[in-house]
């Protein structure tokens, strides 16, 4: 069975498809082809994508799955006339919320990742700029870090720092620890006076040597005892330096980036 | 008003609270205290987090707003004896799919952001590893691009490039326009051959100086007469090159990512 499903909005889409991901996750068996449409934002391009939502619902001889955030009433109504199954994801939520709040909503599109506040754009955008300027040990000055990772090389380090700047505005360092880290069985002074920012990322040596043999195949770093002794290298330094760890074995960057903030007791808000 | 806002999920709650933003955006005269509660994978963890919930509405006299993520229905079960009002992203919507695709959803929990898939997570790192070996004009080869964004300085060119790595595996390079290349109104042969993979970012003057001042205050670089040359002889290199362009003023990453994915007409799934 083939079935077609649109994430439309008024804004990226980007919330819709993510939030309607996760819902079909719950139907493995199921093959979903998905078209994401963003800015639907007056009733004549809603109009138009209606026209190839009934396309898809007539090639699957199916109804069609349709994820939908848009605030304007007359844009949102003229879905209501497609051929497909809607999953309204604002008219219901924004009626409960309203009767919660005792106020009535102020409709304003695409408000989800708008810049409504130039001022957390650019937090990001310096968090990024952080991020990389602190990736992989290049800077060991630790002043204006809000966190730091350590980890042996392939261990996610720094796609979590640069998720972590974009999604959060933390400004994420990170350090590989080197042979000689392992071997002395001491971090670097910068680091040690750091402790409290720190949170190591640790790995299984199976997976670990999978994901380094895809990047040098017959290497010695990629082989499995090399990458065992780094492991159990990296897990003795962390523990006796008394820093927490983060297993990122299975781990989407989501998590890893959502479980390094929950270590640090971080509640910063998403951007 | 104080309203204590709860994103509570049994997953990282990042597709929760970004749900939740964008409608609390609609209601912008309530001062919202937001938590983000993730993880919460059984009953047990549950009742913990309906106390907190309960002392909230207590403290603030005033029914806490709840979006829940919760697949197992004994752990969902817990939030609805809260006194908190309940906002379900998963119950009505797994309903509604299960009617329109006439199969039972299995429930797997945190799937959202989970590494249902090896490759793709290494998709994800790759494209990444890509925009930091080809951020900045670092690397002219572009062979192996989806992608390349060019634009004076401050454009949004670096996190564009690596949130489309981040979450849709795009192959993002990008290359800022230098003063011989403004001057010559001519692009490096690299670029010219991969005309069909450019997007050019666009700013406005005003807000491209106000950018630089934050970064470099009292600079040439960033004063009205440099960013007003500079916007200018862009606009008409890339126009003259018939290279389209997304304008980021006033624009978020997301949207800019978006923008220019659908420019080049790349409908990627997003991770």
């Amino acid at each position: 069975m083939q079935r077609t499903v649109f994430f439309i909005s008024d804004g990226t889409a980007i919330t819709t498809e993510t939030l309607g991901h996760s819902l079909l996750t719950q139907f493995p068996n199921v093959a979903f082809s998905q078209i994401r449409i963003p800015f639907v934002d007056s009733p004549e391009k809603a109009a138009e994508t209606v026209s190839r939502i009934n396309q898809a619902c007539e090639e699957n001889d199916a109804a069609a799955i349709v994820f939908l955030s848009i605030i304007d009433d007359d844009t949102r109504a003229v879905f209501y006339r497609s051929k497909g199954v809607i999953l309204d994801l604002f008219a219901d939520f924004i009626d409960t919320l309203e009767f919660a709040l005792g106020v009535a909503p102020q409709a304003t599109v695409g408000q989800a990742h708008g810049v409504a506040d130039e001022a957390r754009y650019e937090d990001r955008i310096e968090a990024t700029n952080y991020a990389l300027s602190h990736d992989d040990g290049i800077s060991l000055s630790y002043e204006n870090s809000d966190l730091i990772l350590v980890g042996i090389s392939r261990t996610g380090k720094t796609p979590t720092c640069l998720y972590m700047a974009l999604h959060f505005g933390v400004k994420a360092a990170n350090y590989p620890l080197t042979g000689h880290d392992l071997e002395s069985q001491r971090l670097p002074e910068q680091l040690r006076r750091n402790k409290h920012k720190i949170v190591g990322l640790m790995i299984d040596a199976d997976r670990l040597a999978q994901i380094r043999e895809t990047r040098k195949p017959g290497s010695r770093y990629a082989s499995m005892k090399q990458c065992h002794w780094e492991v159990d290298a990296a897990e003795s330094l962390l523990r006796s330096a008394g820093i927490a760890t983060v297993h990122t074995t299975h781990s989407s960057i989501e998590e890893i980036a959502s479980r390094v903030l929950a270590h640090l007791g971080m509640q910063r808000e998403m951007y």
